[in-house]
């Protein structure tokens, strides 16, 4: 059941923002080198804004990826590889109608968020997690990390990604 | 023809973001009392995120409601009215697919944002436009404010949200 419910949150990260594979566990200075964030970084929500993204299908999520200082800078001169300290946000919500403005428009035509499904981060570190092209990765449920299990699908995927330092979301102007 | 276009900017708006109808000039000094502000606010691009949202139909935007400091701490803390100083802004773009976010999830589910369409802002001054809620309204397409008489469609539109300070737009949590 916990593999069906990690399955789908992976699917719905993947889909979700697209903006990290997964994370999972940090053990600040133990199991050193594992790509996983397990700590929520500080203010993240008071982060400026990169992009909205929707996912469609199961999913069916809308959200937001939000940057550290460093991540700013350097989405705006377009510098790749980000540097050493950005960290980089994905809130998730589910995607819902808002029956409250489709009443002012007259049509079913405006979706909002609805109940929060995850949080997400890619904290780089050169040093630290030089065996994932330099990000650790963070995934959050109920403000709860996600198991080691269930991270190890993020790197792969972001992989995929490496022409634009295995991040997948671009900043929106 | 400039008239179908505001028509279409109109509903796109409302059904955009849905955060304010419309906006126009402000002829600061001038024609006191007209609630168009004609002026892009100062760094709203580094304002904090307040929500996402997608409109689909005609219009198929998606985008981002941001917040100035005044207006952040109002929704934290769930205060109404919005004190004077607020300002809320709504960034929208045409919702595109990404082709890319698509080919490493094997379907197509993900959208982001495409061109940008407009941004609009409230601004909450209750003395100087008490006579729309406290409210002025504004509306820029390609930097550009949009005349008076597309305006004129922002707070009766708005007016229909009076009892969340004419904000459509909630935080999200």
């Amino acid at each position: 059941m916990r593999i069906v419910t990690f399955f789908l949150v992976t699917v719905a990260t993947m889909a979700g923002l697209v903006t990290f594979g997964t994370p999972a566990q940090d053990q600040a200075g133990g199991q050193s080198g594992a790509p996983y964030v397990i700590e929520i970084p500080d203010g993240y929500r008071d982060w400026r804004w990169v992009s909205s993204a929707h996912e469609a299908g199961n999913l069916n999520s809308i959200g937001a990826v939000l940057g550290n200082d460093a991540a700013i800078s350097a989405y705006r001169e377009g510098k790749l590889p980000f540097p050493d300290g950005t960290i980089i946000a994905a809130v998730h919500f589910r995607i819902v109608p808002s029956e409250e403005n489709n009443k002012v428009f007259g049509q079913a035509q405006s979706f909002v968020p609805g109940a929060p499904t995850n949080i997400q981060f890619m904290v780089k570190d050169s040093t630290k997690y030089a065996a994932t092209g330099g990000w650790g990765f963070a995934h959050f449920q109920d403000g709860k990390p996600a198991e080691a299990a269930f991270m190890k699908s993020c790197f792969p995927c972001h992989e995929k990604a490496k022409g634009s330092d295995y991040v997948f979301t671009r900043y929106a102007r």
